[in-house]
């Protein structure tokens, strides 16, 4: 399998030049596009990887079905109470839906929209107590007791957020979010900034790959339920407006994120973390794409094949 | 498993209280809501069954994948240059995606402006020949030579089709359809209205499970890469403005119509096909969706677990 | 007045260069775009007039507030259950509005939807009887018995017409039609194909302007409150999306077509017709408007000042 | 003419009972349903009036039109690149078009988001002095040095404008807001809780009849253009989305607010100003609509007619 991956690697490289690396949060802008990385991790805790697979990156919307995992263990499914199940068809940070539907929930946890209400969900006796949560929980799925917070990401989020600040305030007069909007907003920002690698991306897909029981303590870490509803919005939702295509294309449980990670969970058999900055249109890892793309081609690991 | 059907179509039958018989098509209002019934053929094509099987009734939606697949085979992928691969979050027959979205496609094969779009492509020297063409590939893939049009529906869709109409108009507009109106839409209501029971279902899911090999003769009837593309697109968007919602709970490929059949195509292990007429608020069988549901989690058929 | 006409004509030409003819019906894009011509008629039936007054053209959407007074002669303000009273912001050919909000009748009836169902209400026994109805009550409002329809631009609608037969559909599907669609639309398309001069269009304008009255005959045509209606209709939506800058700019109670001509009504003073083939991206006349706002100034005849 | 409102106060006095008053901002809440009154100015500065003419309340909207007047006296007509001049056929307080259509600067300032636009575009070098600009230029409008603002509404608008904060943050996303959005909020909202009576109104109208120059001291207070622009824009989008039906129905350039006031300018002719708390589904005042309805039908006073 290292031979494998290390030959996609190779043979992926090109597209790195493709596409362009994230700038509408100015820290984004400065990844080297030219990186590509790729970790496997299997139920038996083999780890698998080529390329760059030391380079951190912060976790961006890939953090969006995790957090989900927390609301939903904190609150149960009423968490559905305040955000829909169903893909959109819009863009991740759109206001569309939100302002022309009459249910005026989030279509789904993916979308902006939907991670801050779920964000603003998760337990805590403040806003600090909150993010622990969140960081820890964030621990424990990618099974690395270091994870931290990339505070200039952080804090370049804070200063360009002004679109999740319109979203938020919106949820905020429909009383979607219950908690203060800027505290929501601010943890939200924080649970994006997160930094991992390719290899904590393989530990996240792989824990929900094992219905949510670590690969390494044999440990479970999520409710078996709660994990199937993970994967199941990552299919369905979790490549942007391009899940539909990607289903269609790759066909397993996948999310990306603007800073070119891409985690997927397969059921039963392995997680895969890739990482290459430079995103085509619709906000996805041109590189990681294809890295899992040859990997789901090599394996036959589509879903539907 | 003959006797595990029976005891879900008892212990479902409550379900048919429920919801309400299509009527918008009047020829629709008099199917019998009391009815429900199961058929499941796996991939040596052991056929089991229970409930209503011998029921007819017409396949509506539930041939939007089949006749994609022929189109496919008639022009290739360019196909998904007249329509797309997302969901779109609304309803089947809402033409608001295509009058508010500068891209002027429509979302998905799923969607009625899709389908629309992919009857008009499938090829034939006159209308009658293209309609001979998809009735002879239904058979195929229903593995059943008798299936014939329901002369009484099609006549009753012809006559209400107004909301068909006005899309295949816009599509024309477009350039979108390039054939003619009429005789596009005049082959899709006719399509619409071929008549089939759970059993012919089943064998239409069973075909796409073995992908696309009759599983009574080996015989490949549809190219490997449009299997997948069929089930992808049913997982996505096959149960209307629900198929998020149906996707985290059962967890399996399918397609819903409004005369309350489903059918189900579950990689490399069987077909299912279901009938309920009475649908809830989004077009789905109630006591069809109630039958999957225990199906899969009897015997652990998510795609996610 | 004539040598002021004159001289504002002489000083506007420059701007028949700027824009383009129509295009979307091929009959009109066979205009000279060099063309321009304007007439007033005063309410002592005084005529002033300078530049081309006797080129005919088609007239198009200035139709639409003549067979708005018919059909409300015919049903009363029960019209307004079918087509509403307030500008939409959107283009005159646009679905939008009507696929993506719940009160799905048209916002009102100088937008193509509005104007169909408008057409649709006009009575008469056949499709033959309705539209002599139609064009004899344009004949009494322009004050000339010879109007006639140019045949090959209608047959050139007729042809062309896939996006009005998509509203059409759509408003027979929701019950806002309740005649025969194709009926409706034929006769819709028959009115837009009705040739006029400027010097028609300023008899429009006057006959109007003179609350109803005929400025020859000084025999009452319509009621004056439905002059007022369709004064206020045209200020507020008669410039297809352009009618609030319109109205801030010129200030007049104003119709467009894409055959470049316009017809204004200023209570009590005045009707003017301009024509100018060539158009702006919203699909009014370029040189029309300048005419307009030229007389405007010179004479001080804005609403507003 | 006092009289005469006499008569129509109390004749109108039974349509206080229908409707509701706004609740949305709580401090609104508080007012009397009961009340109504009217005050006329005409151009050689005599005022009429009849009913609850001491009764003061908060401007709300009909502060728009003012604070336009000013920014384009501080900006010229550049405001309209950062706001259209075209009703938009949705409620005041709407994301829709904002959200939905590509050119993302609002309708007109007559909703919300250009409102508020408009609002930031007024020049000082801090917050405090913009809002003393504002304050200044309203008592010249008014002709009433005594204005003040309502600091229980105001801070009541601060508490619960997390819908317009949407709207702010979405404007300074798009770089439509330049200035500090907080800032821009909250001159807007204290602009809004200004406290006028009816002849507060009445001036205001009386100001903008009379060409922008005082019917008192005879200075002129805004240009000529301006004026007309004001007038224009509250013709064509005064009256939320029923400025259509009012256009047509009444017919006076006018500006309403959810306090329940109205206030209208009759070119060359007079300003009126009315209250009457209870509104309508659109955000009008019920009585008042009713009051002006009365006197333009009794003194001829529609554009129109």
């Amino acid at each position: 399998m290292n031979l494998l991956l290390k030959k996609i690697i190779a043979e992926t490289k090109k597209y790195t030049k493709e596409g362009n690396v994230a700038t509408y949060i100015p820290e984004l802008g400065r990844m080297d596009r030219n990186i590509s990385g790729v970790s496997i991790v299997d139920m038996n805790n083999n780890i698998y990887s080529a390329g760059d697979t030391d380079v951190k990156f912060t976790i961006q919307s890939m953090s969006k079905p995790i957090a989900l995992l927390l609301a939903l263990m904190d609150n149960g499914e009423k968490v559905f109470d305040k955000v829909g199940k169903e893909p959109s068809g819009d863009s991740f940070n759109s206001l569309k839906r939100l302002a022309t539907h009459n249910t005026e929930i989030p279509f789904n946890p993916m979308v902006n929209a939907g991670a801050i209400v779920v964000t603003s969900m998760i337990k805590g006796n403040s806003k600090e107590e909150k993010f622990n949560r969140i960081l820890n929980f964030f621990k424990k799925m990618t099974e690395n007791s270091d994870l931290s917070v990339n505070m200039d990401v952080f804090n370049s989020e804070l200063k360009t957020g002004d679109k999740n600040r319109s979203i938020g305030y919106f949820l905020k007069e429909n009383n979607i979010i219950e908690e203060d909007v800027n505290d929501s907003l601010e943890n939200y920002f924080k649970q994006c900034s997160i930094e991992v690698t390719c290899t904590d991306l393989a530990y996240l897909g792989a824990t929900l790959a094992n219905d949510g029981v670590s690969v390494i303590t044999n440990e479970r870490i999520v409710p078996s339920r709660y994990a199937t509803i993970a994967k199941a919005l990552m299919f369905t939702c979790g490549m942007y407006d391009d899940s539909g295509k990607f289903a269609l294309e790759v066909g397993i449980p996948s999310k990306s994120g603007v800073s070119g990670g891409v985690f997927s969970a397969i059921p039963n058999k392995m997680g895969i973390g890739v990482i290459g900055p430079s995103l085509d249109k619709k906000g996805n890892s041109i590189v990681g794409i294809k890295i899992l793309s040859e990997i789901v081609s090599e394996k036959k690991l589509s879903l539907f094949s």
